[in-house]
């Protein structure tokens, strides 16, 4: 793998009806690429995010969860810009958040707490607003719909990133086809950045805010939160989903198949966009997927499926191509669930490495199997724990010599 | 820093009174190196162990615990190779543990239980018993005192350690001196040995059984467990403690002031030894030092500590020499302890750089000793929660490009 590859299909957050995106540049990165973007519904529309549980929190992200409590759920806009995070700058970092929402508002016509604000960048710097605001009124009169405007959108978040990520999916719920789009961006925590993970969605789907919250909650866990680049967890990440009900039909308002089938699609979706994030990841030249079952629950399962994905001795072992089954048993063992190493069954690609506590006995076929896989793009890790019904699936990259590069060489 | 140093003195398990060593090699290693060490007590003494919480355990160590509790922790010898871990080995890895036990039980005349086993190197291959047990057979009537012995048993025990460690120390309880002496070994998991933390220590205080056991776990929890070079967890991690009594005095039987005094001593002997261990780190060209102080208690201190000590971000900025402030405040507040940013205080060396939510303002003397700190070979964060009195301090060291070619280059 020479690189992260983007999706040739960059059209996401439009595909949905009634969901419009205008980007721009204000002038706030050095490189002087774009670093604004705007994403509305056609009306204030059920939202929900889910935010980064660092307990050091950016000033946006603050006001972001303010506003969607104060509207009930209900967002016509987010504002994005990348550049600078507004992170640790205090009282003037929160007046400036609330300050990008309020022109947003002002041009669209809605309320201040109807817009939530993400930034992305630099920290312990405050937002140039002298350059802020008069973009955002740039931008926001030309909003518009199709794939080149998603594409730019999805490129004006990004920080570090290599490659623009989009997605989407559709999906029958009662006889309507609905649509969900989603773009994201992050890359690893690059100082002074904190490289920022976001994510931004839609759907034309017609749900009611608080299953919308569930649904975002259920999918953000199972996708976003089980991937991993180097363990660390910004201080900014945002999860943001929109749904205008615009495809109509009848209104989601509690679990059930409609319910269960738009789940599935944005869980589908968010994975898409994960396993680009961890594509792009810093330095990463291959991934790898770490499946469990046979797990106690499934927590345990999410235990083992985290410590195999953030050992840097599997990390290494995968740039190295080394199919190394000491080291996966031992990030199984340390991850504090349940295991009996007699039961445990690991293999990588269709090659059994371990099982009954001992190494197998590989013949030369199974030797060349192994090798492949571990030499191959993506390498399949599989742990069978024998012990019961939890199961889940994490996804990780190699760690390698640009990872350190990146990471010792960069000056603040 | 071009490398680790090894002490001057490596006197270090033969100064306290009533025990001796032996070493020698046996053929386990490629390189024909030392491979086995003996250690032995006079007579059958307290002894007390802290073995791995990885659940995939090698088969010396559950053989070493199954003596431990066989023996009511009165134990005469340890006996160590190095070149072959004897893990995922199964019955005939069990059967071998015992077999090496026997053996010097039966040279030095005691009972198989009173001997515990370690191994560290390769994982998966069964011990070469036609080497082992003469091997065994050829040192444990050469046991001896000094500190050549001494230093010898300390560079037996190592795999791909750069340098021997070994340390001690004095202590006078009651009007009597008593000494402590040990040597350990671990320099990350290096694949396929899984390089095994190992720490071995004798002291010629007198205490029973039980608050012995209470002190090594007291000592293990304040000084192995508080350093990390790579998070991970090998599955033979061992630490054991002989305690003969040849020094005379009150035997101690439970908490008190003579208990305290001995625990001082030996935690501080432990964090020197640990202090070695994180030098000799895989790829490490420095060390840091997080003190954490103002926790809600100890627990959240500890988090906080282990938090910042493994985030690869703090660890590459340290390998770059980077004041990277917003990387310690990122740690801190994923960390899962109670923060509140207003209340944080971050100080690198005596330089605070972020304070009540917000980066400091730093004058260029104050710049100029941030760069001096971040530069020295040793580099000390301070952080305070200002939340309560729980306190800790975790060792860590840097990651470099040295430790990924280390450990993706490594082929089984």
């Amino acid at each position: 793998m020479s690189g992260p590859v983007a999706p040739t299909n960059l059209h996401s957050l439009t595909r949905p009806k009634g969901f419009s995106v205008a980007s721009g540049t204000c002038g706030l990165k050095p490189s002087g690429r774009p670093d604004l973007a705007l994403i509305a519904a056609d009306a204030p529309c059920p939202s929900a995010g889910v935010f980064t549980r660092n307990k050091v929190k950016g000033e946006p992200v603050k006001v972001g969860i303010r506003h969607l409590r104060a509207s009930g759920g209900m967002l016509r806009a987010v504002v994005v810009n990348s550049g600078c995070s507004n992170v640790a700058t205090g009282e003037q970092g929160r007046r400036d958040a609330v300050a990008m929402c309020r022109q947003v508002a002002e041009t669209l016509g809605c309320a201040t707490r109807e817009v939530v604000p993400c930034s992305t960048g630099v920290i312990g710097r405050h937002l140039d607003m002298g350059k802020v605001l008069p973009g955002i009124g740039a931008i926001a009169p030309r909003l518009a719909r199709g794939r080149q405007a998603d594409a730019d959108a999805a490129r004006a978040i990004l920080t570090t990133d290599l490659v623009p990520k989009a997605a989407s999916r559709t999906v029958t719920l009662g006889g309507k086809r609905v649509t969900l789009g989603g773009i994201c961006k992050g890359s690893g925590m690059i100082a002074p950045n904190l490289a920022t993970m976001l994510a931004f969605l839609t759907t034309d789907a017609a749900i009611e805010p608080a299953p919308l919250k569930a649904l975002l909650q259920e999918c953000t866990a199972g996708s976003f939160n089980r991937v991993t680049v180097d363990t660390d967890t910004s201080t900014s990440d945002s999860v943001l989903l929109m749904a205008n009900g615009a495809a109509g039909g009848r209104v989601i308002r509690k679990p059930g198949a409609s319910y269960d089938a738009l789940r599935d699609a944005a869980m589908d979706l968010c994975r898409d966009l994960a396993y680009q994030l961890v594509c792009d990841g810093e330095g990463a030249t291959k991934v790898f997927r770490v499946t469990v079952e046979g797990a106690k629950h499934e927590r345990d399962a999410d235990r083992v499926g985290r410590s195999v994905a953030e050992s840097p001795l599997v990390k290494t072992a995968v740039h190295g191509g080394d199919p190394n089954w000491g080291r996966l048993t031992m990030a199984v063992g340390k991850s504090g669930a349940a295991v009996r190493p007699e039961l445990l069954t690991v293999s990588v690609g269709r090659v059994c490495v371990f099982k009954a506590g001992m190494p197998t006995r590989l013949t030369a076929t199974e030797q060349r199997a192994l090798t492949t896989a571990m030499a191959a793009r993506e390498v399949p890790f599989a742990i069978d724990l024998g012990l019961g019904g939890g199961r889940c699936e994490w996804l990780g990259c190699d760690l390698s010599r640009e990872y350190i590069r990146i990471n010792a060489e960069y000056t603040t």
